[in-house]
């Protein structure tokens, strides 16, 4: 069970109305990889546990915090709007540039649809699915997907900071950017935990001996050149700590050529010209008319 | 460029044709983790890299190895509908019940659309789409987006290991469980690489003092009991080398209670009985009735 | 700000697993009316909250009460998902009609993705997503959103209760039937104060004479037979106290025959056979042609 | 069945082309309030009406004068799209600012897809979808969504009337915007109608004895401050004249604190670093090799 | 504008209840090829129509039809779903496999959203969103749309009169079908006017000297083996009468190796280690840290 | 299995960066009828392909092509986007127009999220999804499908020509756009081929004695006035050879009334006050209530 306090986590309030960047500022509320991903990412995988009790509550603490930052940026964008031009008064379209550019750089459903606050959607007005996160019951896989969600949510609000110069709003950023520098290390702590007593190797349950045991270290190099032995990853030991890199510079193909059956006839699938399919209403028909005939 | 050989990387045979499963399979085809994901994935982040030329190569090997991975799945799928029931033929509903229920259990669009062919949608049938993929311009961000996407990939493959016994749908799984256990020690490999010379945190060239100095190493336990603070992330070094781990037991606002002003009044928001706003059509209204009584 | 207990608001405990049901169930947590929904619906409500303080706090308490009911949900379809089989154990499809039936009514992404936990998506596997819901900046109009979504919320929850027998699902389904009456209650009786002083017609601040004073108390017949003449909305005293409603049986169009003007010739519409459009590539191409044609 | 008139049911004739107002104009055309969604909502409401034929026909009526209201919108965005620009003729980016910033507030689609067409799509181009729609069997539900759909739709043309100054545009809007005040009386008409005779809470015929009665009538302030206790819906007779309502200032979770089993093997969940699952590959595998070593 | 018959286009009765079928009869109602597809399709077509009257009445002649066609399916599924279960009666999950087959079969919001009526999604429950549709301004291209929508929709409907022995169901199929007959042939004539008059290639007013010269009639082989010269568009007069088919076994590469520079410094894309990039605010803190170390 | 080369088919490089321009691009990249599109599309189409080889390996051929295509426009736009604005440097909204106009033109995500970087969207940044293809395993629809895509394809590639005077952009296309001329040819002489020795109408299998016999040679014109006669398609021979036009001009219903039945009581439809449906909890109810009261 969930409460609230009124006042936010940290302050959130621009030092002047902004109408086109709070068009932008909604990638890290409503984005991919916005606060509302991670919000509802946490929560589920923390309602969704099934691991010790330790894991769960640090879930959910982190997922609660989230709560918080939609709220912010939501206010945020909320004041960013004040102002926001609804036209020019009795002009032509064009005449005013700085005016229209205005209206041009703006999302049209911050003031028809949301009456200028801020909505659950991103930078392009795409809203927010929860096909963007991930509760897989497995907490190694799913800390890898709040590893790279905290990474690029940072990197996103890093690139907000640079396209703006106000005060306010650069103040709210930077206490994102410090909370997601606090995310990702809490997420690769996390990770190095579960990672210490059992295999890298996402599940580490499966049995080892039941993969294909002839390529699982091998890289494959499926293109002209060979740049991509350069790396790290074909090379030396690999990182499970239970093999070898591999370089196979002109990987050859293992399986067959694929040649399917023909579809059934009620598939209506693509037939040779007169063709008839025992069993088929046609079928049916010619017999029947064959029949008749015979009469 | 792309070219094309015939033959499958690996064999996509299975012993026995099974409906019900090919609707399973689809998952890790054009599921959120599948194939498509991944394939679509590597691609982006190789057309777009601006980094080293072995990056580029090394992801653009492995993307273009996915698509016959996907080439692989879809082979498999096809043969599994082999033999899929359209109806029973002549019967009640529910009166055959092995019959009801492979094709309750099935996908009607693997009759009705594709005519017993593989669809590009995951197990439900919902249709692939790339808000599932990123490609950030930052490989390390990516990298462990990539990393995330084969420990999903690979839990999924398990999964439906478990799900058949079927010895040539096990053979094919078999080798994509292994490309996957490459795959995620590939990404490991190349994070490791570029961590060693930089912050681990995301991006790192964003200047760390303009982050809030007093958030960014804090573990904030947004709940009651203190469960959370007996993980490595609430003590302790932190993973970027930076700073200490602080447990903050009772965490409180700093941020102010948000007071949102009143919208303008083109917006027609909720206003006070009777409230006219000056400058509106309202307003202009009252004032000409007004301006007509004086005459 | 927010804060989480670890218990419950109310009990969540079926007496036994039933994974046919928890994809049912899933309707009402990520549905287009499921909790997801009134939960982000009212908080985004209360963020944008331009209105008296004792609006925001409501809409933010049963916002903040809702994502308690996201909650329950999750774990109790977590916990009916105890038990799912993966397979029939090495058996021809079909034999076990039992086990298949089971597998048929599952959503078999509750097995490959989630691991038998909670999904953010509907009872088809529909993701949620933020188009469900609206803060429109303008109360009566939210409160009428927020009425129907209690409206339909409760009327689903219903069918679901018909749906089980298992007493500890009607327990919890009981508890939350009983909040959707009162959050009914709690909409109508916000909807009866904010009516009292205002007009009903939202929004009621835009000016009464500036819209079409002929067609604005009028029922349009537009099919033949006029069974539709015996309603409420057909005669006597208009809701909004303004007017008497007027039976129009034979309507006919007042507008134009629309004739749209050709595309210009960088559109490439439909033209006719030969025509060359003045000021495109062609015309320039076929002036040349006769420029080069005279020298 | 239906037939069609070629005259539409009011002027829709822009006095000059604005295609920056076309982009704004397609949020009542295809937007989530906008005109497809009334009209496919009522006709399915009413192809699925099994109530009263008045109702039936009554919603029929309505269902096809929205088609109409599409047709106005939708040759309105055609017109207004007439001279769009599709590029500054052989100037640099950035050098006619006017022209640009034309081409900035555009949908690109309106030229590049649909050659200066209207769409079926909202003001920001995301694609009209059906879940914007419910028609869910009980009329009551049904009308508070469709007095909702009228309110918010209203709005919205409310605020796109503020936003031009162009009288053809205007006149259309005007129309609009009154048969959007007949609809909200004859929805609030069509409730009052069917609200007479059973309970307000819908569904009317759940037992009311199952339902929890402890919380159904009880106001729950899930915050610190009790601003909320000032509106109607903290005290007074409850709307449904079934009791009256109760304020709880500090409500106390009612439920178990959450603790769900460990996952069966074949989930591959979380386990505990060298934790053997009896059943599992792994089991047999062990226990085959422990076979293997006695002998 | 459009006015509504009570009748039915033409009967819709099945002989009895069949709720899995219901489910897939979804397919083509609002499916990607369903009459909802159609229906919105020829709409807009219609609205947008800039060419002679006679396409434009002829367009809007088969829109009008089809909401006919939606209305007779719509019609069909809330009958098929009469008598649809809802569970078990008290009984354990499993145990009457063949009412868990149907259970198991259906679509489960056929019960709980939108009570046992017709939903306007396709038979996995997808909804129908508008991105299926096209409307382009050429009339060629959107009448191939238009031929290929009436083809796969026949397709589909003759693969559900496969799928059951319902003889009123089959009426209606057989009506459908017989008109699906009718608009391919309907598509193809109007296909053959425009084209006689034009070239075969949309657009026909693209100047065909802009396009490059030596790619526009050549089949690029791009796999192993050559059996895709056997076809008769590798070979002999192009369609477009133009040119001669051209085949080319083995296509070389004509573009450049991509190499994109990096990113600028607010991008925070992939740099070297220790690069400090001038103009960031990384190298202004450096910069101000050396002048403050100079005081 | 794939290969890839590392030079692109055909050059890619703009003269100079236009970051609106490459918003537009996205929409032959990710949009509807884009590059995506058909790479899919054809990938499956082959995939599934159940007929002569030397169908599926030419499907294959331009499959393999079209990824190519994907990535010489995803190249394309990388480059346009080099030297995007993030922001105006220290000046207030709307004081530099011109800048203002770009940020307002670009689509903000090539920022915030790619980094610069090619995007998997359309122009308006809407994700590209696999319902935009189809792969139906009836080789003569799927072709007028792959007909029609090469056919908005190249009509928006022409768009876009005209949308820009940039050389190296206009270069690119213009290769294209030739090819898109060879597949429309392509698809056109796949066509005639398959046509050749089967009817025209899809699927040819289908028996006609089955389909309504009645309708399925008539143009039924559903509007007043009778401008749609004037067509190819309202007399004389049918396209499919079977039969002549018929033109009905008043075509009258064919169907019933429709008059759906009550729902059973678990649905909680609309029903009459006071009516109590035995069976139901209610009923069940009030039954033991009158047991009761006889003690």
């Amino acid at each position: 069970m969930f409460s609230h306090v009124k006042e936010l986590q940290y302050n959130a309030k621009p030092d002047r109305p902004d109408p086109v960047y709070a068009k932008k500022l909604q990638e890290i509320l409503g984005g991919q990889f916005g606060e509302m991903s991670v919000m509802m990412q946490y929560l589920f995988q923390g309602w969704n546990c099934r691991a010790d009790q330790k894991y769960k509550d640090m879930i959910l603490d982190i997922g609660t915090e989230e709560i918080a930052h939609v709220e912010m940026i939501a206010t945020m964008i909320a004041q960013l709007l004040d102002g926001a031009p609804a036209r020019e008064q009795d002009e032509i379209v064009g005449q005013n540039p700085a005016v229209e550019a205005v209206l041009g750089g703006m999302n049209p459903q911050h003031v028809i649809v949301s009456g200028i606050g801020a909505t659950p959607t991103d930078s392009v007005g795409y809203p927010w699915n929860s096909r963007y996160i991930i509760s897989s019951g497995n907490l190694l896989a799913d800390f890898r997907a709040n590893l790279n969600a905290e990474s690029q949510g940072r990197l996103q609000v890093c690139r907000l900071y640079e396209s703006t110069t106000d005060p306010g709003v650069r103040d709210m950023l930077s206490f994102l950017i410090a909370r997601d520098t606090m995310h990702q290390n809490q997420w690769m702590a996390a990770i190095e935990e579960l990672e210490k007593n059992q295999k890298a190797v996402v599940p580490s349950t499966f049995p080892q001996h039941l993969e294909n045991q002839q390529v699982n270290y091998s890289f494959m190099n499926f293109s002209q050149g060979e740049e991509s032995a350069e790396g790290r990853w074909a090379s030396g030991k690999t990182l499970d700590g239970q093999s070898e890199f591999d370089y196979i510079a002109n990987p050859t193909a293992m399986g067959q050529v694929p040649k399917l059956q023909p579809a059934p006839a009620y598939i209506h699938g693509t037939v040779e010209p007169g063709q008839i399919i025992p069993g088929t209403e046609q079928a049916n028909f010619e017999q029947n008319q064959q029949g008749n005939d015979l009469h």
